[in-house]
C-alpha cells in the first residue's frame, strides 16, 4: 500500500505535523536527513500510521502518485538542498509543499525553477507553534490552484477548525501563502509589543502586582480583546519561578530575539511604499531591548521626567488601557491588512482578505475574536481602503481614542516608552487628515534638489527658484 | 596637453561638478552619452577649462595617467553600462569614481568586479544638491585608500570648506562612502520631518501666520538649531505664490516623494538589528502622505479628539517647540551615528565618526551647527556607545525633555500626528531604561514557540512548560 503523504524534516514542528496527519487517518511517510529524529518519532508511534524511511528514494517511492511531499525544514539553503535530493526521484505532477517560514521571494524562485520540471511547488504558511502543528494550525497555502486542490483534503483535515470551518484556504499564486504568513508574523510582533506596553502601564504606572495584572488580562480575555496572546499572557503572569519563588516573568531577561519574518515584513513594506509603522516600531523595540548593556549604562547617565504625575484612579485607568490596547490592535491589524491589499495589487495576487481574516481565527498565534469583525468588514466591502474606515471599527476608534490618548500622554509624562501605542495613535491621526504637512517636505526637496512639486489647485509639475 | 580629470554624465549635478572642478583650475574632460547635454554645457563654457568629447575613446585618451574618471550618472544599470563602455579603453591603475546615489551594495559589487582588472573603484558620496555640486559639496569617498590619495587633491579642492577645512575625508573601504551618504540621507528625512512637525504645531496649535513662523525659524537659525534645513524652511515660508498671492507653501500638494536612499537606510538598519525608528517613521510619514485620496476620504469618517485643548501661551510654547525640535534632532542624529557605528563593526570598516561629523558641517543638506559638538563627542570618546550619553548631549536632553514631552502630549491631546517627535521621545525613554518589558515578549515566544529565554540571575538558556 502506498502512503498518502510524506513529511520531510522531523524537528518538533515536522513531527507534530506528521502526527497530526496520521491522527486524521493519513498514511504518512516520514524522513529526516539524520536518522536520530526519525527514530525518536517512530518511538512515539504507538500504532499510528507513520512510516519511517531512511533513504530518500525509498521515501519517495512509498508515496502514491501524484506524490505529496510536505517539507518542514529550516528556511534557507536546507530547503534547496532537500529539493535537489528529491528531484531525481520525482515525476511530473508531483507536489512539494514548503511548510516552513521561507521568505516568499525564495518560494517564488523555487516555484519558477520547479515549474518547467512539471513539479508543483506550494509555499504553505503554517502558524500555531508546536501545539498548533499537532492539534490544528492555521494554514496559508499559495501556488497553483490545481495543485492546491490535490492537497486540500489533507491540509483542511489537519487545520484548526472554527465553527467546523477549517482554518485553511487557498491564498493565491506563487509566494503569496508565505507572504501572508510573513505579514501574520509582523502583526504578531506588533500585538505582542502592544500587550507588553499595556502590562508596563499597569505595572509601572498603576503599581499593580503581577497577579492583579493576570486577573486583568483574564477579564480582558472574556471581552472583545479575547485572543490567544492575551490568554497566554495571563497564564504567563501566573507562573511562579521554582528557583526564587518570584513571578517567573520577573526573572526572565529583557532582551528579545527575533527570527526573520517580522523584519522581512517591515522591509517589504518599506521597499514598496506601504505604511507599516506599528509593526516596525515593535521590531525596533526588540532591537533596543537587545542593547541591554548600553541601556544599563545609559540609565546612570540619562534622566527621566522630574515629576512622575499624580495618583491615578485604578479602575478608570484599567479601562483606558483596555481601550488603548484594543485601538492599538485595530491600527496594527489595519496596517497589516493594508500591506496585504497593497501587495496584492502590486503583485497581482488577488488576495482574499475576508478569508485570510477567517483562517486567522483559529490555530495561529494572532487568533482573536475581533478577526470575525475584520472578516465581515471585507465581506461587506471587498475593496475597503483601510479597516479603520469600516463602520464597525470607525465607531470603535471614535469611542476608544480618548483612552488611547490618555494612556500615551500619561506614558510620556511618566517617562514610559510606548513605541507601538504611540505609533498607532500617530498613524490614526495622520490617516484621518485630508491635509498633511508633507507640503513642507516637498518645498524643501524642491529647494535643495529641484525635485519639483505638484499644486493643490493646478494640474502639472512645478519648480520654484526659491532663492 | 592631457586633461587632469574626466566627468561622465552631464545632467545638472554632473555639469555643476565639472564646472566646480574647472573653476578650481583642473583641465576637465566631459562626456555624455547623448550629445545634447554636452553641447549645453559647452555653451556655458565662457573660457573655462572644460573640454568636451563625443566619443568615449577620445574622452579616455585625453586623460593623464592614472586616469581619473568621475561618474555622475543615474544610479542603477546606467552605471554598469558606462563602466562596460569604459573598460576597453582603461589601463591598470586607472580610477573610476561613482559620485551618484548608488546603493553601497552595488558599489561593493562593482569594486569587486573591477579590482582583478587593476581598476580602482571609489564610491563617492556627494551631498549638497545642485548648488553644492557647483560651489562645494560635502564629499564622502570610500574604496582603496591609495586610490583615494590620488584623487584627494581634486576632491578636497572642489569640496565645501568650513574654517578652511575641506568637507571631504577618506571614509573607509569599498562601499563605505556610499553607505555614509545613504545614512546621511536617512538623517535628512528625519530632520525634514521633525521640522515639518514643529511647523505644524506652530501653525495648527498656536494658530500662527506663515510669516510669523518664518520669523521663528529665522530666529532659531541664529541659535543652536542653526542649520541649512532650518534656514531654507524660513525662506520657503516667506515665498508668495505668484498665481494666488497666498504663501506658496499653502498651494503645494502635500504628497511627499522619495528617491531610494532614505528607504535603503531603514532597510539596512532593520536587516541588521539597528534601531532606526526616527528615520523610519519619517519615511512612513511620506508614505502616508502619498495616500492623499484615502486620507481625504478618511477625514469624512474618522474623528479627532472632542476637546482641542485650551489656549496656550505663545512665547512659552514656541520655546518648548524649539527644545522639542532640538532634542528630536539629537535623537535622530544619535540613531544615524549608531547606524554608522554598528555597521562599521559589522562590516569591519572602521568609520571615522568624528571626521564624518566634521565633513557634514559644510556643503551637505544636513549641515548644522551642532555637528561641531557631535564631532567633539566622538573626538573625546571614539567608542562612544550613543551620542545621547555624551556629556554635552546628556545635559541638553535632560534640560529639553520637558519641552519635548509637553509638545508631544499637546499634539496627542489636540489630535496632531507627530511621528518623529514621538519616536524620538520613545527612543529616549527606551534607551535610558536598564530594564525593559521585553521579558514579556520572551515569555510569550517561549510559550508558543519554545524559543527559550535567558534569566537575569542565572546563566544559561531556559525553557518553561507554561501550561
Amino acid at each position: 500500500m502506498f502512503n498518502s503523504i510524506g513529511v520531510i524534516g522531523l524537528g518538533v514542528m515536522g513531527s507534530n505535523i506528521a502526527l497530526n496527519m496520521a491522527s486524521k487517518g493519513e498514511q504518512v511517510a516520514v524522513y529526516n536527513y539524520t536518522r536520530d529524529l526519525t527514530d525518536q518519532l517512530v518511538a512515539k508511534l504507538d500504532g499510528q500510521s507513520l512510516h519511517p524511511y531512511y533513504e530518500i528514494q525509498d521515501f519517495v517511492q512509498s508515496l502514491e502518485a501524484p506524490r505529496k511531499i510536505f517539507l518542514m525544514v529550516t528556511a534557507g539553503k536546507a530547503i534547496d538542498s532537500v529539493i535537489t535530493s528529491l528531484l531525481p526521484h520525482l515525476e511530473s505532477g508531483d507536489i512539494i509543499m514548503d511548510g516552513g517560514n521561507s521568505h516568499y521571494v525564495d518560494t517564488e524562485r523555487r516555484y519558477d525553477e520547479l515549474k518547467p520540471k512539471g513539479i508543483s511547488y506550494l509555499g504553505v504558511g503554517v502558524s500555531g507553534g508546536e501545539v498548533g502543528a499537532l492539534k490544528g494550525p492555521s494554514i496559508m497555502p499559495g501556488g497553483d490552484k490545481d495543485a492546491y486542490e490535490k492537497v486540500a483534503p489533507i491540509l483542511t483535515k489537519i487545520a484548526a477548525k472554527v465553527n467546523e470551518e477549517p482554518c485553511c484556504t487557498y491564498i493565491g499564486p506563487k509566494g503569496s501563502g508565505h507572504f501572508v504568513k510573513m505579514v501574520h508574523n509582523g502583526i504578531e510582533y506588533a500585538d505582542m509589543q502592544l500587550i507588553a506596553e499595556a502590562y508596563t502601564f499597569l505595572r509601572e504606572r498603576l503599581h499593580l502586582e503581577v497577579n492583579e495584572i493576570a486577573d486583568i488580562f483574564e477579564t480582558w480575555n472574556q471581552g472583545e480583546l479575547k485572543s490567544y496572546l492575551i490568554e497566554i499572557t495571563a497564564e504567563i503572569l501566573r507562573k511562579k519561578d521554582e528557583v526564587t519563588g518570584l513571578p517567573l516573568i520577573d526573572v526572565i531577561l529583557d532582551k528579545a530575539g527575533q527570527k526573520g519574518t517580522g523584519k522581512w515584513t517591515s522591509m517589504q513594506a518599506i521597499d514598496n511604499g506601504i505604511p507599516a509603522s506599528i509593526i516596525t516600531e515593535a521590531l525596533f523595540a526588540r532591537y533596543i531591548s537587545a542593547l541591554k548593556e548600553e541601556r544599563m549604562n545609559a540609565e546612570n547617565i540619562l534622566t527621566g521626567p522630574e515629576n512622575v504625575g499624580q495618583e491615578l484612579d485604578k479602575n478608570e485607568w484599567i479601562d483606558y488601557i483596555r481601550q488603548a490596547l484594543y485601538m492599538g490592535k485595530v491600527c496594527a491589524y489595519a496596517q497589516g491588512f493594508t500591506q496585504y491589499k497593497m501587495s496584492s495589487e502590486l503583485y497581482g495576487w488577488d488576495l482574499p482578505l475576508k478569508d485570510i481574516a477567517l483562517i486567522f481565527r483559529g490555530g495561529c498565534i494572532i487568533r482573536a475574536e475581533f478577526l470575525n469583525v475584520i472578516s465581515e468588514a471585507y465581506q461587506e466591502q471587498p475593496n475597503l481602503a483601510n479597516l479603520l474606515i469600516s463602520p464597525y471599527f470607525a465607531e470603535k476608534v471614535t469611542d476608544y481614542q480618548a483612552g488611547l490618548r490618555k494612556v500615551v500622554c500619561e506614558g510620556i509624562i511618566s517617562g514610559i516608552s510606548f513605541p507601538c501605542l504611540s505609533s498607532s495613535l500617530n498613524f490614526y491621526d495622520s490617516y484621518r487628515k485630508g491635509i498633511s504637512n508633507a507640503n513642507i517636505l516637498q518645498a524643501q526637496r524642491d529647494y535643495f534638489g529641484a525635485h519639483t512639486y505638484e499644486r493643490r489647485d493646478l494640474a502639472g509639475v512645478f519648480h520654484t527658484d526659491w532663492q
